[in-house]
């Protein structure tokens, strides 16, 4: 019943539009390196988050581009913008906080879109029915070693289209000390 | 069986020596506000932390001073730095990496005493006797919420002058998205 763990560092996902306003109309985004979800990729692209107490610069675009923009930031990265973001699932923006994001060609005043990814898992159905799990199931993972820990509240979330995996934050993988690959092990 | 939490921020805690070379000869450190453990104090001073890969800035001083020189930080500052600073109980520096201090009367290149603390309990006999725990033992603490898990290998530490509050750096803190005070459950 194991799996590997992914840290995801803070990043961004954009709109045509807000693509259009940073980097220049009809700018395309340059795969810099596949991710691990199929058809996701790390772009060569940055930009900066400019919040009302700290700016965090050179924040990685990760593509493709989406219907809206999200940025993916960690707690501690919210205190030093300023912003207090909630603990979201990808997608689920109603209601977030927005932030300024500038880039080489202009700014964008976001008005939502700035969360703290909650962590979850990734599975397609083959891996569901080994596990024994259902589509938005909450499951436990346990990891091992030093900073062992048991993280409760992890949501499962099953699509062919999906590897197997885990995805949490920097502050979560490294409050367990786990690196990227890591098996951990998934409980009921 | 409950506990107030407290998040730990990157710190340093100084020898005489290295005080008198980062502040002046014979300087005396002052106390800016009073920590939870008693006799412990936050200091006025704050100093650079110069790592081969980058520079972590304003680094809070802590009193009272100490017979070695002991640097806190977290995994993450470990990156920003450029230096693998070991999971390591305070106090425990043997063979441990230095980083170069900078204050604003001199440079400290300290040789050894750059650690990521474990996380740990204090009590008093009192409370371990509540608690049915000893000494050294290792043990869990569960956090509820969003982000609730249960952090095992949690170091007891026994000591008469202690205050019971359990530490966490703010890494840890923030994966389990508690605050200050928070009130987290011992199991044994």
């Amino acid at each position: 019943m194991k799996l590997p763990i992914a840290l995801s560092n803070k990043h961004i996902h954009l709109s045509q539009d807000d693509i259009n306003t940073l980097f220049g109309q009809d700018y395309k985004l340059t795969p810099f390196k596949p991710l691990s979800q199929p058809g996701q990729f790390a772009c060569e692209e940055k930009v900066d988050l400019v919040g009302p107490k700290g700016t965090i610069k050179g924040v990685r675009v990760l593509g493709p581009t989406r219907n809206q923009t999200q940025v993916e930031i960690s707690l501690a990265d919210g205190f030093t913008l300023g912003v207090k973001a909630p603990i979201r699932e990808s997608g689920d923006l109603n209601g977030t906080p927005g932030i300024k994001i500038a880039g080489p060609n202009g700014e964008v005043e976001l008005q939502e879109g700035l969360i703290v990814a909650s962590r979850h898992i990734h599975m397609n159905s083959n891996d569901a029915k080994n596990f024994g799990v259902n589509d938005k199931d909450l499951v436990k993972i346990k990891t091992e070693g030093q900073r062992a820990l048991v993280f409760e509240n992890v949501l499962v979330r099953v699509n062919d289209s999906y590897q197997l995996e885990m995805h949490v934050d920097v502050e979560e993988g490294n409050a367990a000390a786990v690196k990227n690959g890591e098996l951990v092990e998934l409980i009921k």
